[in-house]
């Protein structure tokens, strides 16, 4: 009897019904000649979601780590040097991934709860001289940590360096849902996967590539063949694929882009920060603070909470599973057992993130937390009720 | 943005995925050789609900206003007395029909908020010495006060008074939510419907009738065909129907009676008294009285508020609407204006009736009702989280 | 593995997935503020597909069988003569609710296989001097003998003898399938289901009802409450219902309509009559006479056949049904077991209906019968290829 | 309108509606502790299917491509040398895989609608006295020519020479279909995908990995992180993913094993080599060629058929799309325009076989292709009447 409550995990997220009616689908010959009058729609529209007009966007049957080694073999080279920051367990993997395929990681540790240090990545910038660097990665949200870093300000870095690397941002858990420049930030590959603001089933990740990046692709030299740019580019190009395409996620992410463009995308954005403030006055009311260090890093997808010393993260959720069929996203890594996570991104609603504030809540009080019970749904429920006619307009 | 919110009105219910996915069906022929196999367990199923093994179950291609219809022309004469109580609106209604079809209508009125007024029954049943009352009618569960009526109660009436009337009980949004025990409490015909707790999309009549009607379907005037019970029962008696038979909601029906005995009949009824009393004990922070006068008339499916003094409580429900996308009952007739409603029947959880009190306390908060914000929402967390460990075992 | 055969019964037809998905809903409140937009539109919607513009539309929760009795007992009083002619199954049972209602029923006997005998209706108007016939029924398409009868013939009769009786038209098998003309045959009443060729589940009588029968209505005495018109007239004149509306099939009437409306309802037409067509040219071929008289009276949405003498019709369904999974009509009332119906409407490519000729000859060439396997098959598929090019413009 | 027709694409399959419903799923928590309750028994029914109870199976978030992918690059090094025959478009895919990974790949050209030719891949074997060959490569059935191949033939091969190389196989498109024994065959690593024999939607690879492989892998040095075996290992014996599992594919391939099961595995292989036989007959009643050499050949999921000198096999199965919107598969490679393709794997019957063929018979009919119209599918007809009986016990 818990199975119409919505999930809390910071993706996948809950599917609406409109793109689960749409996924529902009965088969099609992808070969037929009007599968491209579909597709080359789409790819048009991730390009908007992504602000994104000046790149190519392919979709591969793969998860967002498939994203990441996308972006890695089709333009890098082994033993090229890469710069990343490691804030949490999101940024250490692709570090990881990239150190699988023999990649030379320049990491930079900064604190969990911190952003992409900019500065940092500015000041290993300018003593590479000699540009060994050949890109710079990192995560426009933390989906670990629930943190948002400044891809304006790597971008500047880069500039004011003049250093040449390659900018490759993980967007998975911001794309669709927050704000997301290509174009402005000079981004050359930006990753996300269907799961996530996209609202859909797991199983594609989205992938839009700079010229610049497909430049570098003429002389990268790491192996790969499922996840080769070239090969997809070209049969993309006659509307094909060079494999059996996921033409159910296809097919969803053609009307979740149109139900993300009918509400309108500074719309979809305001109402993601409208349920994460809400989320984030609970957390207040409750006196846990966040994983993020300041509000400029708080994320409008997921918010990460403290628990107090001497609770454990972990037990918690598992106890909001077990007693109320709800799900929220453990701590990983280095925060495991210190924060829980309360994702609020794709298909939700002010009275649904109600839903997942109280239930949590409960959850505390039931193991002897030293909050109020019904303090943080009662400053959640403020903040929604005061805020509620800023967004009336978008429920059209 | 709002689809997903669950609805409290108190039906058609939230239809839970396992039910919408047998009802989203491909055409079956039901005049294929095995449509029995499925129909007439489904039969049986219904008598296990009910309680009533001594029952005939037909299931009419008819909301449960058919269902009422039926129970009347399958029995009885133009001209017969029957005796009815009107507490609210369904009560109200199910004597309009009758008077419709030319009966006399013996009336007992009381004020909304009451139940079947037993004494009274009794009283009447007394004083007609010439047995002229040919059925005794009353809600289970008056829908529009929320308010259940002692149904035992007129049986020993009846029995007392050596009555030989028919007993026919409304049963729409009391079956499979609350205890009804057809067998026990000597009921001569009960009705429901699909939408309410069977979980199903409106459309089938589910009526249960006794040996004793059956047979006063022997002399019975009233002219009906569509909802004859001896064309549909001979039918049934073949595996077939008189017409097309629902033959959606009967797989639907089939699937529902599985859920609601794999949860156990008699922890649907303790959920939904679990499910109540959490919003009880809001509209008790709210200092809001209850439409239903004490404690014994409370219903377990659906509670009716009052609104203060000059507030208008259509205009709350609407507010809700606009503002959260998330749906309540109205008040209607008598009371309409005057109370809203909150339907917690059918396929519900704990977090998703907190979700029903968080919104609505944020509506009246907005609308400026005299109530502190979250007081609502912090009692029934708190009933909800006391009384947890109570149901764990259902959740299985 | 037999769940992905097209049915091949005369309703309820196969279902297109466009009204699954629709129909796969989650519960909306029918007394929320919005609902009216999309039932009124419908409404508009089926006087379009009916060519009633003159006429009220009423959507009752209830089988064809419910829309037969609404129309007679809104409109005419106990012992009122109507005239009706017995010419198959269905029209034989109407007569039967109307004399289960009181109804004096003038029939008119005539050999099944026969269309509405438009002549022997004139005669009996024109005998009626005293006007006592206070309606006139008829079965546009009689499904259980797969003959289309003369509808603006009954009318000329009506107006020839200047009879002021009521015309109401069961359209059941016709209505989205075949043309009708209500407003231009001057019908009165015309019944329908949402089973047939609006391609939706069972359970939605759909009635289209004139000025005049309106004008009936105020002098009926027929009892009536769950189909009363008044009350539903009342309802929906606020965008409300009496009762619980069948929202399900009220939102898949209205995506229903789009689909007959975006193919073009002449394409829809001719599509179902190139279907009929192929289904008769392979009863041809197989030597097997149609149990519709002449060409003029063949149906386009069902086909009856004739089995030859010494075979049992009933039983060849079975076969095809326990051999191959594939449903077909039985033969009804006085051709029970000697005629087989293919039912050919709604949801129906040709290629579909192929699968149903192939298989009903495997069918019967098992059982012996004297035809030559592949005989019809290549009958239907010279007659589809021959007239595909017609249709290819539909498709679109 | 062409909406319900079934597809004749070798894939993705048709996908049966108790798959759909179970895919159509709401979002659960993959890390909720109760996902492995799901999880292992799939992983258990896999081995069941493959025959492979030695092996550890592996579900990755991709295509078969990835699937092929993974088998090499976790257990190979660059320059390693593979064996592999080219006798069709996949296994000429695979190869080409293998050389964008920098192996050395030994190539044993034959002409396509052979096999893969054991005696060849023994002399290479024989002569590869040092054991350079690593792995020897092979599509169980081509399913770009519908030939099916001598898998225990190749392992003789290996195991008469004494040669320690790996054995790969693409089981793409017979898995799940016809049988296939890794135990038996010592099969290393076998492949499939989610939207073939097991009926789902394209997304997910299938991997079955011997001891023996998993051991290779400790040495192997081509980079991979996406689809790398022990980080799946690792975190699969937790119950749990390297990343987001693609959760509505691993719940429809329970359900897709227990429809398998269901039906029994063996009869599963006899629908295949009856519907495939059924196919075959036709395609000898044109007088078209197969592209399969001979009977031993033949495939059982797909048939290709060659078209006469002088027609384009592409433009058919355009034509038959545009004309009858039914889809086939088209002539890839060396045998593009010369071979057009009937898939009939997975979920399909008789009748839906029957569709396919008297379709693209009406197509070739209307190209003026030498044939008489009918004869294929009467043909067919006849086959299946006379097989009918053998299958009964399945269909329950």
């Amino acid at each position: 009897m818990s199975q119409q409550n919505p999930v809390f995990i910071p993706g996948p997220t809950n599917v609406p019904d409109r793109l689960r009616r749409v996924m529902d689908m009965q088969t099609l010959d992808h070969r037929a000649p009007d599968f491209a009058d579909t597709f080359q729609p789409v790819l048009a529209g991730v390009k908007r979601i992504l602000k994104a007009s000046s790149a190519q966007v392919m979709l591969f049957p793969a998860s967002g780590t498939g994203g990441w080694e996308a972006a890695i073999t089709n333009t890098l080279s082994p033993g090229d040097k890469v710069l990343a920051a490691r804030y949490g367990m999101f940024s250490h993997r692709w570090i990881d991934l990239c150190q699988h395929h023999g990649l030379d990681v320049q990491v930079i540790d900064v604190e969990w709860g911190e952003g992409a240090p900019v500065e940092q990545y500015a000041e290993a910038l300018q003593a590479d001289s000699n540009h060994e660097i050949k890109a710079v990665l990192a995560c426009h949200n933390e989906t670990a940590t629930g943190v948002v870093s400044d891809i304006a300000g790597l971008r500047n870095a880069l500039d004011d360096t003049g250093h040449p690397a390659l900018l490759f941002i993980d967007g998975v858990s911001s794309i669709a849902s927050m704000d997301f420049r290509f174009d402005e930030w000079g981004v050359d590959i930006a990753i996300t996967g269907s799961q996530k603001g996209f609202m859909l089933y797991t199983g594609m990740a989205i992938v839009a590539v700079s010229e610049k990046a497909l430049q570098a692709m003429e002389s990268a030299r790491l192996p790969r063949c499922f996840l080769d740019f070239r090969d997809m580019l070209n049969a993309n190009a006659q509307g094909s694929f060079p494999y059996t395409p996921p033409l159910q996620l296809i097919f969803g992410l053609s009307e979740s882009i149109k139900m993300l463009e009918e509400e309108g995308l500074e719309n979809v954005f305001a109402r993601h920060h409208r349920l994460a403030e809400g989320v984030r006055q609970a957390a207040q009311a409750w006196g846990l603070p966040l994983c993020a260090k300041r509000p400029e890093l708080y994320s409008d997808s997921v918010t990460a909470i403290h628990v107090p010393d001497g609770f454990d993260a972990t037990a918690l959720i598992n106890h909001a599973y077990a007693a109320y069929g709800v799900s929220y996203g453990v701590g990983l890594g280095e925060v495991a057992g210190k924060v829980f996570r309360i994702g609020h991104l794709g298909s939700l609603t002010d009275v649904m993130a109600l839903t997942g504030i109280s239930t949590i809540e409960m959850a505390m009080h039931e193991l002897g937390y030293p909050i109020q019970l019904g303090a943080g749904t009662a400053a959640a429920q403020a903040y929604y009720s005061k805020t509620r006619g800023e967004l009336r307009a978008m429920a059209a």
